[in-house]
């Protein structure tokens, strides 16, 4: 019974594994959280552990209306922010509220493989959204929004990684994302922005968000602390349209037991209060930049002449292109395992099988000095 | 914006307010958490806060493992057991699984109100199974199931609360859970038993969970620390079918972002290892069981002659059917809540329409001069 795992890691021993997208635990704010753990108990008092406002914990929900505001220039009010217990569960709550088993959704092609699983399980209907080295290409969805809607069908929601994408790296230009708010707008398609990235920017900020950009009722903005503190805590958000704020927040799930995070959103709320959480990202932006650098500049050393190496700037990846002689990624994994090194086929983030010339490598789990190890070995996989 | 509320409770002055079914703050384990709380983020470290593993923290489930082998002589083995944000979560996850919209489900009527709301929002098709003064009638619900046949339908499952029921606070008879489960297995209908009152038995143990008596695959149970520690860490688990389990673990929501409760669990696993949970149980058997008494005999003598209140073995609630003379409970409350005194009319319970000469009241949340004051006030109203 004891050696039941408590995370989900799983550690293979003499493998640099890059395919994990999980945050450095040695860069998770432990004495922050300890600390406002004790806040949280002592200011909150029982009120940390009785059933929570369904819409999450007032105090959270005040200090991101006021942080968003001043990062983003646009501050949600009480009606437009929800409290969920990270982006999956946000995500999964949305999409069950919007859509119904067999409806459309289109998905970015790449975009971050286990929200695919997510709408997949929930039955819907999925089409890929083209993208080019610049993200989606709002030109392309005009046509497949036209498509659809010859075959009778049309889109119910758009989900997308605009912003440090996963597995690319790539941010969606400015003018492509007003662009895209407006044919979304026109379309009465909702867009689902996946932000988990934003604050993790390296080059200066993040692209202001679609739900920024966007008129009322346009865009569901997902954000979690999930990155820029903690995975564990299982603390994300919602900025988007009241009247899907309203319904969720009214709905059985959380009349019936409070808000879903409701403690550790608690505890979120004293370690932001407490200043912390700016100095821990300013932090993290330093230490994952590094890392950022130390890979990117080491696969561009070490692999093959003609790949095309993504230098993102901000979030946990980087995604290769492989030059087309030579093993596809799928192909090159066991030797490279073999070798000590492993990452994602790119295959994984595409609906429609395409991707076998590339492959995702995550730089959060591991120093700047592990990363050049692990660059070296790539190179020798494809060598 | 400091003034967004943090918990679900809406207080209102002067009112004694017996329509809540929740815990009485004083008696959170405040102290015990904060001590935990420190345990866990010394002992577990960073593990606390990275993503947890997807079936919930090995150590919680081991606890919960050897601690539900001695209560029930039943031990879930590490593929039967599933950490849950509560019980409201797991309901919505198992039903999300195992049925789609129109899908047909019985839910035992009177019951659990909130659940009834989670289950009407996936689109589910709920029809009522037959109760009497000892819970649900076997006799009547092998009926109602080859009334279903005839339509050419069936039930994909049944949603009961059948030990120290909300809102009745019956417990199910031994003999009738045993032909229940037969029923259910010869059926292929899944029991989903909500088992959220169990450890809170004022007169000895509770009968044997329907989960510990039947055959592997027939019945999904549903269990939380929300009534046992604290709503607020919502903080639950299923024990059920091997394969629901494993479906549920390894479906996307739980891929993509581990275990949904994975800090509150992993503090909810510190506390129990440190021997602090059958401790504060015991206390809460002894406040709430003086707490049902003091209700139980306060409403003896105030409620107008003819009255029937239940007297629970466990739980939350007391249930009251009125005389067929006098008004209402729905006709009452006005002049009750002028008196300065509130509850839920029983019709909140049924999907029916019946009960409208029933009331639930929650005798958790005051101490017993209250819940005395309470109920002679009741008595006033009726008078």
């Amino acid at each position: 019974l004891s050696n039941w795992p408590l995370v989900q890691i799983v550690h293979r021993p003499g493998v640099l594994d890059l395919a994990w997208g999980h945050p450095d635990p040695s860069l998770l704010p432990l004495e922050a959280v300890q600390r406002a753990a004790r806040r949280a108990l002592d200011d909150y008092g029982s009120e940390t552990l009785q059933y929570g406002h369904p819409a999450g914990p007032g105090p959270l929900r005040a200090w991101l209306a006021d942080h968003l505001g001043r990062l983003e220039g646009r501050a949600p009010d009480a009606d437009e922010v929800l409290i969920t217990a990270g982006i999956s569960h946000g995500l999964d709550l949305l999409l069950h509220h919007i859509a119904a088993p067999g409806d459309t959704v289109l998905v970015e092609s790449p975009t971050y493989h286990l929200a695919v699983r997510i709408l997949r399980d929930q039955g819907l209907r999925l089409a890929p959204a083209v993208t080019d080295e610049h993200g989606l290409r709002v030109d392309a969805l005009r046509e497949t929004l036209a498509g659809l809607r010859r075959k009778g069908r049309r889109a119910k929601a758009l989900y997308l990684v605009p912003t440090f994408n996963n597995p690319t790296g790539v941010s969606l230009p400015l003018e492509r994302r007003q662009a895209l708010v407006e044919v979304a707008a026109r379309e009465k398609m909702l867009i689902v922005e996946d932000d988990v990235y934003r604050e993790l920017a390296y080059d200066g900020p993040a692209p202001p968000s679609l739900w920024s950009l966007a008129p009322e009722g346009v865009v569901a903005r997902l954000g979690s602390f999930a990155k820029t503190l903690a995975p564990g805590l299982r603390v994300g958000w919602l900025t988007g349209p009241r009247d899907i704020v309203a319904a969720l927040r009214d709905g059985g799930l959380l009349d019936s037991g409070g808000g879903i995070s409701h403690f550790a959103g608690a505890i979120t709320a004293a370690l932001c209060a407490a200043g912390d959480y700016e100095a821990h990202v300013s932090g993290l932006r330093a230490a994952y930049g590094a890392r950022r650098d130390a890979l990117h500049q080491a696969l561009e050393a070490h692999l093959p002449a003609g790949s095309r190496v993504t230098r993102p700037g901000g979030g946990f990846f980087v995604w290769v292109r492989l030059p087309e002689a030579g093993p596809s990624a799928a192909e090159a994994l066991a030797g490279a395992e073999a070798l000590g090194v492993s990452y994602l086929p790119g295959e994984r983030f595409y609906l429609d099988g395409q991707g076998a010339r590339t492959l995702r490598l995550a730089f959060s789990l591991y120093a700047p000095e592990e990363l050049r190890e692990a660059a070296r070995r790539l190179g020798q996989a494809w060598a």
